[in-house]
């Protein structure tokens, strides 16, 4: 703490141990209730700072856990067993929009949500929408290559990088890209530092794309008597060539807990657009197509009506939670086609470990949030949910899937990951850790696969 | 040639020095006439006998050089001093559209025009459309992370892959993803493959996302009296927040050696979507934005015409060499906002150099093919030509750019890159070639930065 002070100044460095030190040893959210412990917490204000605290720890093999928003799930930016926890927060300067050549420069610490915002003010989108967009940093979602509903159309985080500024080992700051669209020169490192989970190295700036905002926005939300008719209908929109910008679900007891009586299946298409000729027709196909066998049909077009609709989506997570008091929460990916049996299968390890359950989440991407609802203060539970979850990776593999989607493998889907790569994958990811991180001091135990216990 | 032959069965291996390895010991395009020589040329037929062949090379330390449709500019498949070639152009399994799905699982060896006719017949698109596609072939276009004009919307390759096969030292073959459209558990290892130019490992299959055919497509073209109004016709474009899918140029020089007649400052602007009216509103806003300080435009709608309007594009390199028998044609690539100084810049260099030169390209991601006409029987002017490119390079850093935005950096552009990347940058390069190549023996002398003799 002593010797970090001296590089970044009083008040950046925070005692592990002191109260204020507490907020940064746990995810922000619920899910795994992870609690780590650290000697020391920094909050550079630079990208050289980063650096500086970065260099530091690799003089002295001390451990680095970079942090955003702290809005993760899997225990990401958890400090598991001491070191230093560089949270990016005050790393704030401009968000600088370049409006005519469609970019923006972004700093580690700007919030998401903003971001989008300050495009949006230039007549321009930044797609990517976690559920945590008005909490999490744009380091935590290059980190995590986060998505959201709009993944569908329109990709996930790293679709948008077209530059990083990395603190990376042994203490130095790269650049990886830029402003240019388009690159092939090197070998793409920066798609690699996207999704790596600090593990090497510390996102610290970024160059974003951006595309012109689109004119409009209409949803479809379709009641579906159950999974079957709800899975057929999004099988539907694809097979119709139907190109809408989120095609989501939630399942019957995932609408329960969100307020919707009766519960249904439901699926949420967004028709989006530049002209509102189009937007128009793309809705009403959709409600075409995802309107057979469903019991009802929602097609708000006031702009209240559908901001609404969107906060609604954007609480289902916390609905679900407040249902029993607690939930684990697990984001597997299987291929679209395979959805139906995901949910199927989810379902038939909730009950056989005798726990209430629901999903949601990006049926167009085949992305599921399988969540088991828990009441925290219950051992048993939580150690059946623990067991259920491992199932649940098992699933998604048997389906050719992922075990995860978006949340990221963090501290605790290491032996999902070992399970999903092949022996000579899992061998080139602890080669590209060794090259990149040779001391293994950035983010350990977290995102490298291990076989299981 | 024996050893091989036991692996691959008779007929798959070519002795180097045979007349029938020739065409395998150069770029088939003409650009940098770099003469290889290789020990032998082998032709596998399956991902096996590639990460077999890989597997006897690196027991041998034999050096080995990927080739797909041989269609670089950058020499990145010729072998430059020995080994075997391994061609994928065998790797000709069924193309595997899953139509409902948006995806496709091709071979190595499947030409790119092939699959996207493949994808169209189930009114699908594969958009990344090199000027190469009836003769290139999918593995190369992963190597290369290979453009064309419709990248200026859908984005280059890589965007579209989901799962790479691919053949690694010491010779096993590995999985990087497949089916699922979104994966955030490991290492973006697939990004890392794509665009590393056969340096990293051999492309042996590929899982490509695809999306719906767009219904209909109009052109505009827009014949502007200089770059500078052409250059500004572009940047509106941009400012009126119009997303066409390809905003192409040719300046006066390419434009009148592809027959265009009196020559002009040529902006070329495509509009798609899935509806005719919203297809035919872009159109007339690009015509509006495009034809500001135009001396004519052209929109035409028949499906013929549009055809031939493209054909006509794809035909503008060939037409470019006609001129005075060669050219050496290099892509840099620059922020948008940047495009008119590099072409001032490109220009400035051919004069002084005594050179004829022009260039053409996708305007909308800042992407020229700046281009010297020369007659290659002439030395001083292909030396003239060759000091000039180097100076475009130079000139590309200057402007925060790319010495490649879509060619690659094979065995020609070496220099460039290590100037492009910054010291810390050009090391993680050397240790991630290591750490997937521990002997240097995968396409040896090329893609990797190295400092200028």
């Amino acid at each position: 703490v002593r010797e970090l002070s001296r590089l970044l100044g009083p008040g950046a460095v925070l005692d592990g141990d002191a109260p204020a030190a507490r907020p940064y040893l746990h995810d922000a959210t619920e899910s795994r209730a992870i609690e780590g412990r650290a000697g020391a917490v920094a909050l550079p204000e630079t990208a050289d700072e980063v650096a500086a605290v970065l260099a530091w720890c690799y003089d002295h093999d001390v451990p680095v856990i970079p942090r955003g928003g702290g809005t993760g799930y899997a225990g990401g930016a958890v400090p598991l067993d001491g070191g230093v926890v560089v949270t990016l927060e005050r790393l704030r300067g401009p968000i600088e929009v370049e409006a005519g050549q469609w970019r923006a420069r972004v700093p580690a610490g700007a919030v998401t949500a903003d971001v989008r915002r300050r495009a949006r003010e230039s007549g321009l989108f930044l797609p990517p929408d976690p559920g945590s967009a008005e909490s999490c940093l744009i380091a935590g979602n290059v980190a995590t290559n986060a998505g959201g509903p709009h993944s569908f159309k329109y990709g996930v985080t790293g679709a948008w990088v077209t530059g990083l500024q990395v603190a990376m080992a042994p203490g130095e700051l790269v650049e990886l890209g830029g402003r240019t669209r388009k690159d092939v020169a090197g070998y793409d490192l920066r798609s690699l530092i996207v999704g790596s989970e600090g593990t090497l190295g510390i996102v610290t700036g970024a160059w974003l794309r951006l595309i012109p905002a689109p004119a409009m926005a209409l949803p479809v939300l379709a009641h579906h008597p159950d999974a079957g008719s709800g899975c057929a209908a999004v099988a539907a929109v694809l097979a119709a060539g139907l190109q809408p910008a989120t095609l989501e679900f939630l399942d019957e007891p995932a609408a329960a807990a969100a307020g919707v009586d009766p519960p249904a299946f439901l699926v949420l298409a967004e028709a989006d657009g530049a002209h509102e000729a189009e937007v128009v027709a793309l809705r009403d196909e959709l409600a075409e197509v995802l309107g057979a066998g469903a019991r009802r049909l929602e097609t708000p077009s006031e702009r209240r009506q559908v901001s609404e609709l969107w906060r609604w989506r954007e609480g289902v997570s916390l609905a679900v939670a407040a249902r029993r008091g607690g939930k684990l929460s697990e984001d597997i990916c299987v291929p679209v086609d395979r959805l139906g049996e995901a949910l199927a299968g989810a379902r038939e390890i909730a009950a056989r470990h005798g726990l209430e359950s629901c999903a949601w989440g990006h049926a167009g991407d085949g992305n599921l949030h399988a969540t088991f609802m828990i009441d925290r203060d219950d051992p048993s539970e939580v150690d059946r949910a623990g067991a259920a979850a491992q199932e649940l990776f098992a699933l998604a593999l048997r389906l050719e899937g992922s075990v995860s989607g978006e949340h990221g493998i963090g501290a605790v889907k290491r032996a999902g990951l070992a399970a999903q790569l092949d022996g000579p994958a899992r061998a080139l990811h602890e080669r590209v850790k060794l090259a990149l991180d040779p001391k293994g001091l950035l983010n350990p135990g977290k995102k490298v696969p291990v076989a299981p216990p």
